[in-house]
């Protein structure tokens, strides 16, 4: 299977390749580094990779940005990045990629704990995440030519844990070898629909 | 209490008046008639509305709009409506009301059916609830001087069923009482961080 791993460098996206690598051809995507690159937050970027890559059969998504801030620290303008780049970026990769992909493909989205276990100065990205299971939900029903979508929702990953850790108090820290299983499921299984919660 | 209802004329801001304004003063807004008129997809007029109003113990949002389309219809822009308005309109409405709204005040906003029970064509409104209930689950533990937040989930109401009933084949109708009552149990009560689910 030939994958599209955008946010390839990044801890999830580390986890998913050290899983998929071992049996599929993945094509590594992201801002600054990898076979491609991309910015999600700009759809006409995302266009251009699909029609350089041309053919694929699945993709995962383990990127987008949230700001963390305190909610009353919040304006508008640091609320919306969440929504903007995390959600509407991932699911302008679905958009654009579903005219494209391979039939019987699928897309798997990354999510995360806070809108299932909140922190506080988390809560841009548990409407971000919110929006993106509420997406999976819909989508999943309206997919044409056999194409399967899911989410990944991991707790805090151990290897992020040094630089994220103090806005987990008490969170389980979860190993990327378990993140990866779960991007496995959703690839290489037949869910569709499904948030997958890495807990 | 003093309640700020957005959305007034709506069939869901109807439940919430006819159940709240027995024994509360209901300060109807909404886009083109009410008390205070207000478009959530405006920033600066919900500061007006606020400004106007000047005092308030709780805000009622039944307002939002979404665009209704099958998934491979959706352009960027058209599936970006429903988080924009909706979603982000809803957001904005506590983010500006935080500041001014009473100690021990509250916030209900309204999501819907379709990212828990999904249909064809409403992947945008699935999305754009999912990011409700995050922004829910995240502010809840984030509020200060006692304010709770909470969403009222209705299923389609009896009364919308002629306009909207096309789209949900098989979906139990909501009595208009049973969604007045949700909004009781979020404003009179002492839920936070909660999505009541009227099916």
């Amino acid at each position: 299977m030939k994958i599209i791993l955008v946010g390839a460098s990044g801890d999830v996206g580390e986890a998913a390749y050290a899983e998929l690598s071992k049996r599929h051809e993945i094509i590594r995507a992201g801002r600054h580094t990898g076979d491609v690159v991309v910015d999600i937050g700009d759809k006409c970027a995302i266009d251009a990779m699909y029609d350089e890559v041309c053919t694929f059969d699945a993709v995962i998504s383990a990127a987008g940005n949230v700001h963390f801030s305190p909610l009353s620290d919040h304006t508008e303008a640091t609320f919306r990045i969440g929504l903007e780049n995390k959600a509407m970026g991932q699911i302008n990769l679905v958009l654009s990629g579903l005219g494209r992909i391979s039939d019987g493909g699928s897309f798997t989205l990354t999510t995360g704990v806070l809108n299932r276990d909140p922190v506080i100065s988390g809560t841009s990205a548990a409407t971000a995440n919110g929006a993106l299971e509420g997406f999976v939900t819909g989508a999943a029903i309206e997919l044409p030519r056999g194409i399967r979508i899911n989410a990944v929702s991991p707790g805090l990953l151990r290897v992020s844990a040094d630089r994220y850790g103090a806005f987990f108090p008490g969170h389980e820290r979860v190993a990327s070898e378990k993140v990866g299983r779960a991007f496995a499921k959703c690839v290489d299984g037949a869910l569709t629909g499904q948030v997958v919660v890495v807990a």
